[in-house]
């Protein structure tokens, strides 16, 4: 085994900590989250921090690194109070990733990709279009985490979209079968193929 | 597609919706929190919602539902301010899956299950054996997440333990070569592989 002490970790060159700790926490959820500013700019971009908070209500959370650069979906969202969480499929990982990319407000990441905007009964918050899953989100609350000056959002979905072969008799959703991939860091994309589902565990005897 | 409404959502029968809740904000970490009582009662149980949270300080999050329950990992933690984050690998999912089951404070899952525990350097918090990623952690804040009851734990990595091939170059970890699961829901355990390894995202000529 590799071992990577306190202070290995302090004395690591920045790219390479950044490599090594986005990574080691295991793989990450790979969603777009698209948003639209009150003069109607559209934006889209990567999210691998989105986390299940609870079912009843319907909550996530995901995190924000610190706002001391511009932030476009956290202006947007905090503006318009909503945003909405798509998918990552196989097919449109460069896209997606393309949309880290630092274009100033005015330039909508849709327009520079091949991710297409879609927007559903009048609601003011674009989708992206042919993801397998789309969720629209209403922010609910934030909290800054003064250990590093990020901060989490938390937020109910509202409205759920999926692709109807996704769902399972239980409620379940079989991701597989939108293709829908993971992240391995900061930028290493991954596609899951599911090994096996248990039921719930019980206690065995002692 | 498939539409779920808020009202559709309010209104599903409970286990439909943590099925369905629990799985559709896509793929999650899979891994095991071992911990260890003051009395020296080692616990080991399956999480799905650590986050890195930041890599300067190297800090991570995970949630944990309500303490109504007995919620050994979060006694033992709070107890010793000390707790290892260990990778499931494809090879114990089985095993893994079953730490969920509710077993009184002085059964240990090391007990139960096939998991082995190992413990390193005098360290007084167990670690799972082969795992191919393991992580001593410092507790270092709570945040209530008033929406839900629920609790943000956020802790400093101050050891990370790896198995040699993982590490690539630049300080990237190829979780793959561990064979490094994820979860689809509460339930469902997936192997992912690589598709994709991009460069740093910068904005095209506009």
């Amino acid at each position: 085994m590799r071992q990577f002490s306190e202070k290995d970790i302090n004395s690591l060159d920045k790219i390479y900590r950044l490599n090594l700790i986005n990574s080691i926490t295991g793989y990450k959820s790979a969603n777009l989250i698209a948003t639209q500013s009150k003069a109607g700019n559209t934006n889209v971009a990567v999210f691998s921090s989105i986390t299940h908070l609870g079912s009843d209500p319907a909550l996530l959370g995901f995190i924000l690194r610190p706002t001391t650069v511009p932030r476009h979906t956290y202006s947007n969202l905090k503006d318009t109070g909503i945003f909405t969480v798509n998918h990552i499929s196989s097919d449109i990982i460069s896209d997606a990733h393309h949309s880290s990319a630092k274009y100033p407000e005015s330039v909508s990441e849709f327009d520079m990709t091949d991710l297409e905007v879609e927007f559903k009964y009048n609601y003011p918050c674009p989708f992206v279009k042919n993801a397998p899953v789309q969720i629209a989100c209403e922010y609910q609350n934030e909290y800054p985490i003064k250990e590093n000056g990020t901060l989490l959002i938390v937020a109910q979905m509202k409205t759920i979209y999926l692709q109807d072969k996704l769902l399972q008799e239980d409620g379940w959703v079989r991701l597989e079968d939108g293709n829908v991939v993971s992240i391995n860091g900061l930028d290493g994309y991954a596609l899951p193929k599911l090994l096996e589902r248990f039921d719930y565990a019980r206690p065995k005897k002692i």
